[in-house]
């Protein structure tokens, strides 16, 4: 099964190829550059370099949010075009779940951190369960936006050591050391911050059992308002009341 | 602190950048032309994204062995051309150490499989241990050219949970069923293969202990004598006999 992967969720632009549980391909940029401007040459250059015929992949697995709105549309944008073009599924890959899917077989709970600004962080948490040679990764608190002090209190009833990991992490690393009364470590550079490779990964998993989509029905997941919906929302409820 | 990473011991060929535990870039190729087509080319494509000035890197870390002769010789050779011509230090990441670096915070005994052909793997095994908000990797068994059932009974030994990871894996799994003990697991697509983000960041914790050599020094470590010198000394101990 060959899975290409996109996501551009967050400051990274990342693509990979994955086929048979091998990295094939993987192409990451984490530069001040918009990811309209990198995400479809990259993409070209592995297609150039792979000699890949975009026809041979079984589906496209997209980083399916939370994270940067423009950065999740241009993602969400060329998945769709591709699997419409091609005639391939799509696999949505909540974006928390593929940053903790680069911790894969960590005894830890894993929590990823992405910083969402005004005060907070998309998060999730995640444990690695062991399943005969495999892991299943079992989610011990749904993605969502919050403020980090209240996720660093869920965290603490958990009672288990973490690894945090993610663009929040320099954010929030003082917050952290304050707050986090469990034994907690963070993940280096390697694995800190979105790979393309974990949404081809999980995204293989997740298609063998069935989660795909066509193109058509494919939507980001943004888990907030926009801040144009926010100011749009603002302006009919200031409106009423005037 | 900047650090350019080089891997091309094994099938993969790959390039990247860290600077301060983020990944700048990283394009990885597992593909069948070979690592002096491929290497070069990467690395003016990482340095044409980041818009690099390549006298920026502060060292050039480098897989150095074991894997393929020809791979080693083309990535030393390519970080002793830059190292040289850059003025820069060069930083030896022994290819194991790179890959075990992939699995990062894991709990579990980290043993890396390359398949050395004639029968061997090279391998070794590593543990992670807390260290704060971070983890030390200690050496259980040092790398070295060893036939697989031979390793497994030494792993057998340590009594600890085992996952496993690179190109050795797929040649030794049905043996790894048979005789491994212990619980194990495989890694995933996205970090069972040779990074060269983890001989980066790897590279720059070596370097930030002052583990590192001038490009003249640099010699890759074969381990095992390549099939050429082999032929030789045969045909000399034959000849003696004749």
């Amino acid at each position: 099964m060959k899975i290409l992967g996109l996501d551009s969720s967050g400051l990274v632009a990342s693509v990979a190829v994955v086929e048979d549980d091998v990295l094939l391909a993987e192409w990451t940029i984490d530069y001040k550059k918009t990811h309209s401007q990198t995400l479809l040459p990259m993409l070209e250059e592995v297609r150039e370099r792979l000699e890949l015929d975009l026809h041979s992949v079984d589906a496209i697995a997209v980083s399916s949010g939370p994270g940067s709105f423009t950065g999740l549309r241009i993602g969400s944008a060329t998945a769709k075009g591709l699997g419409f073009a091609l005639g391939k599924p799509l696999v949505e890959v909540p974006t928390l779940e593929g940053l903790a899917w680069n911790l894969y077989g960590t005894d830890r709970i894993v929590c990823p951190l992405m910083d969402a600004r005004r005060n907070q962080v998309y998060t999730a948490a995640y444990r690695f369960c062991p399943a005969g040679e495999r892991f299943d990764m079992q989610t011990l608190i749904t993605q969502k936006p919050v403020d980090i002090a209240e996720m660093l209190d869920q965290l603490n009833a958990l009672e288990g050591a973490v690894i945090f990991l993610g663009d929040g992490v320099p954010v929030y690393r003082e917050t952290i050391r304050r707050c986090c009364k469990a034994a907690y470590g963070f993940a280096r550079a390697g694995n800190n911050r979105q790979r393309a490779a974990s949404i081809a990964s999980l995204g293989a998993v997740y298609f063998a059992g069935g989660r795909s989509v066509d193109a058509s029905q494919h939507r980001p997941e943004y888990l907030r308002k926009s801040q144009a919906e926010r100011e749009a929302q603002e302006q009919v409820t200031h409106g009423k009341k005037d």
